[in-house]
């Protein structure tokens, strides 16, 4: 008999609405042991908060995040705030026993990210970073050809999350759309916004980083603040790339930016191994590219996958061959195997554990590119 | 303020799922003067019809439709059974001053469908026939763009349907999954289920046509009945093309076929026109190809539009630009503009008259085929 | 040892260029039995000639075909003339006892072919038509993968040639640059200029068309005459299409026009079968897409094979794998082709017989246009 | 009036082939002030010279190159040698008075090519090196389209040239076919052979670069030695890739390597400047990717342009428009440019001393690579 869980979702901006339908649909598409209630959501603006819980049906508000985590029928927090109120929401949260949801990146460093997996594993709360993409159903194929082997020994991984919206010097810093620029909420620019997911694919897919030498970009040195309305240095970075190595000997190639004109979110990998490669990319999220070595010489080439099928990862939920999914499916999905993993008591990852290490990787990019120098990523 | 209007669904099967997930997700997405409350699901199954409304939060089943329609508490009828029952189901909800909402094609042929015209018609009710693809937003685009002007003359119009799921000969006729193949549930193959699609989105885009010439094959003359149990004749077309001409003088090529290996569900349309071209298909449903003349020289190119930008058709709804929606949204779009329709007391298309033009497409397909000669269409 | 072939060429327009740089190039990429050496050029305006003789390195020119071909230093007359002459001039040729290599399409029609064909078997000349599409090396390594039974039972064969050149009204008919426009000149308009060519490669490929039902358009009624300076009706076929059906039960759909905005030179065909389907385009022409339902199904997709390997068809006399050739190297295969022919005494296709079959398919479009009725094609 | 000039040339491995090839071509197809007469093949290997001769008809052969660059009636020398020879070649030829056309890289390293420069220009002779990529037509159109400042500030340069032809641990280091795998004869292992095409293009179209950070890989740590038959410690790089900044503050990622499953010979560059980007790949080089941001939002694309039209660089001396050229006719073009530059008495690029420029880089990766520091690249 499917059980049921009563979320608090904190935050109502963009994620809140990607996470707020996944927990609406997934029960239509998947069988469950555990569903999603919709109890409260909650934010600092009152009249804010009541308008999204009446559009995606949430039964109360809360405009104070503690009072929502002291609520006894609240079972898991959905964190969806910036950055720089992850740690502490996630501490609260998980000292009153709740599981956690929580959006990435995980934290504003290392050291912080490091007590939020101490304390959910101490309490013993299921926990779950949004690291969306490797739900995808041609990622999760990418993963499930790997894993079977079949690209034999790794030589390269490279990716790139390109974008172009920052272009402008009249887009502002901080406030309500524009946070992702400030650095005092963010913590950093493209490289915990972006890189952070290419990060988390990279090492679910092709394991640890061992060293990585990066530098820094900021272009446009100067933009007015949302809040203050003052015309401020700018914090963030810009764009981020780094170059490096895999603990498997494969060579890292990393870059992200939002100064990629006609890039609206282009985040593409390619690995390639001794046998086979493959390629991915966002704007076209339903195809997986596939070479295969051991196809036919006159006959071998690129395989265009079009993940619609049956058999491919997620699909049989779905419609029928041909037909795709988009960009909120892979929340969907995630929410599905999230339900499963308390169903069985084994958490689906990316765990706050898992999140931790992109952290690492992301603190080892801010420390080379500040030091001009190479250094070893953490463990 | 919001209005509610209560829906009896008749069907379970792939359409009863694609239209409950667009009522059940309208809301969250679009503004709208009326809400949809899924009041009842109607199948004669009553395991399965209770199974699928638990589902869907259905808040009650039927399993005998002429029962349903008699309820004072419905308002909307959607009617999402095979083709031969479209036309006693129509004409008895619009009888009972039902809306109708009904899967395509609207009917098993011309005349059938034209008392389904008269019928609603007559009564007032609202209409609209389930043509989703006009509303996949890069084809809402290629509407705009050529009722703005920007194509300037047609000399081309060219569409195909292409799918490769019966080439398998032991895949039946008949029952659950498979009516599609059987004549007397279909009324025809392919030309009725793929080409359809084709023709509503040709008329929608292009004008009338005037004649065509047209042919028809079955490749598998025999398969087992998936009720019988027997090996009977096949009725259905397997593919069907024609050439001809549209009322505005341009060229007319369409073709469709479950026997194009590799395809799944390609359908395509391209548009050439004296300045501009379009191409649009269905496996990369979030691009549109466009070419324009009158680009300077050296920079000529099609364009590949990623077609999730903010000031696209319906995307501003949706997420951020980049990031793809998939087929099921077609129907959210339909299902927002039916309720702006009648909201405005102005129906959205394709209503059964539209939808009726297809249906004398398809009746000249027959004819040119049977006859092997030139036929004028219906008007 | 290598022996000598003098070749003479009548005409010298772009044909005549790209069969001279084949002519030249052949015998540095191929080790042949014979090679060509280029002993005279001939064409009515002495001044042209010479300039163009001088360009590629003939030893001698003349004005009159007739003498050319009375002329016992040469052996092979290359036919590079506007259609309404080629008839005549392979005529005498033939009855000179000369290898003739003859532009497509062959004649201006079926009958005015056959005597051709019944001339050159009479005199036993080695005979060839330019179909050079034949000899892209994606071309040929579809006809091989075809020829291995890959495919299956055939379903579908279709092919389209789409220019837009011709559009603007202003472009004249006749004259040097644009005698494909007059009637008189040309014969016909699209269909025998690029739809012989799909015609060409789909009786090699998929052996001969059964009935057809086709028609034609002209767009642009009336063109300014280059020669008169007068604005006349114009006679030929601005676009051209047909459907029917193949002797191999398949089904057929080929188009042409010089009216689809955006394709410069769009020839594409795809081939439909039981196991496995092929698609090529002229404007990637060094690739072939493959799709082979055999392939595991996670990993199905359509391959964009890179026809640039040693042991694809041609390519290991070229560069290394990777690197393209382009569309006049069809030309030099072709005459390599024709050289081993000549010297293993098995003539190379296509042969004048094989260029007849082609008319009598564009002779049955002409008769099915002007009837709109289906037609039988001539055998 | 056309003057000739005698061409020596040394070597007869897959440039010595390009290089004649284009010297054949290349007055079919421009007018020119002076032709290239083949006057002699230079090879130690007598028979294998004399066949190369004989195949491509240089008029004469010698076996000692320092025999040809003393012949009075050689006007200019191509060297086409292991790079291990460029130098010393070179300044005799310049000592000699010669006209030089030199294979690339120019030299093992920047003091050697530094000498070079000195000498050709103390000498005044005029001198090239065959970086030919730059006259792919759409890559010269790239460098016309950032010429013309359509781009605006630059944010962004990429370029990789990626090849899979080593994986293989079974193909030997040195001799003939392998002589780039011989720390000995080519002076490096990709960052020479691949990267050098990559710089070689950057610095021409973004300018010069300013500091970097690198790294190369030997995947395969030993392969049998073709000459020795002794298996023995690999010295080259099998994969390098560096990122660093440009002295207009664009931001560089390179990346080179034998060792990427899938790709024959992927050249790729893209360019992203603050009004448009441009993309470019060797595997599609007919082909220009091109993004203007100031196109109306709704029909905004990456373009695909054909680069096959009359106005497009060096293609109005092909064919027209829609048939494609390949790999070799950069060679043609890189010799017309040669020559109408020795008419104008005004070098094409890249000269000795632009490919100078190359050659600091690469010392820069090499240096940075060994150092795993941030190096300044010499001026």
């Amino acid at each position: 008999m499917t059980k049921t869980l009563n979320l608090g979702m904190i935050g109502y901006g963009f994620m809140g609405r990607a996470h707020s339908n996944a927990f609406r649909k997934v029960g239509h598409f998947f069988n469950l042991p555990y569903k999603i209630n919709l109890k409260a959501a909650c934010a600092r603006n009152d009249a804010k908060v009541k308008a999204f819980a009446d559009q995606w049906g949430y039964e109360s508000t809360e405009t104070d995040w503690r009072k929502l985590i002291e609520r006894k029928d609240i079972d898991v927090i959905d964190i969806c705030t910036p950055n720089n109120s992850h740690a502490e929401i996630a501490l609260a949260a998980a000292a009153a026993g709740k599981m956690i949801l929580c959006e990435k990146p995980l934290a504003m460093n290392g050291p912080e990210g490091l007590k939020m997996v101490e304390a959910v594993e101490k309490a013993g709360v299921a926990n779950m970073v949004w690291y969306n993409y490797r739900r995808i159903p041609a990622v999760t194929l990418a993963k499930q050809l790997i894993d079977e082997g079949r690209l034999g020994r790794i030589f390269h991984y490279r990716a790139k999350f390109l974008q172009d919206w920052t272009i402008n010097p009249d887009v502002p810093q901080g406030g309500a759309g524009t946070w992702r620029l400030d650095l005092a909420a963010a913590g950093s620019g493209v490289s915990g916004d972006l890189l952070a997911h290419c990060i988390d694919t990279a090492l679910w897919l092709n394991g640890p980083l061992e060293s990585i030498t990066a530098m820094t970009e900021t272009f446009v040195k100067e933009r007015k603040h949302a809040l203050t309305g003052k015309v401020e240095k700018v914090g963030i970075d810009d764009a981020c790339q780094f170059i490096g190595k895999f603990d498997n000997g494969s060579l890292a190639n990393f870059e992200s930016t939002r100064y990629a004109r006609g890039h609206k979110a282009l985040y593409t990998f390619e690995v390639n191994g001794e046998n086979a490669s493959l390629f991915w990319d966002l704007h076209d999220l339903h195809r997986l590219q596939y070479f295969d070595h051991r196809d036919q010489g006159i006959v071998r080439g690129w395989r265009s996958i079009h993940v619609t099928d049956g058999d491919h990862p997620y699909m049989g939920n779905w419609w029928v061959p041909g037909l795709a999914i988009g960009y909120e499916h892979s929340f969907v999905h995630q929410v599905a195997d999230f339900l499963e993993g308390v169903g069985k008591n084994q958490l689906a990852g990316p765990t706050f554990r898992d999140a931790y290490q992109t952290q690492l990787v992301l603190d080892a990019i801010i420390a080379s590119s500040n030091q001009s120098s190479w250094v070893s990523v953490g463990k």
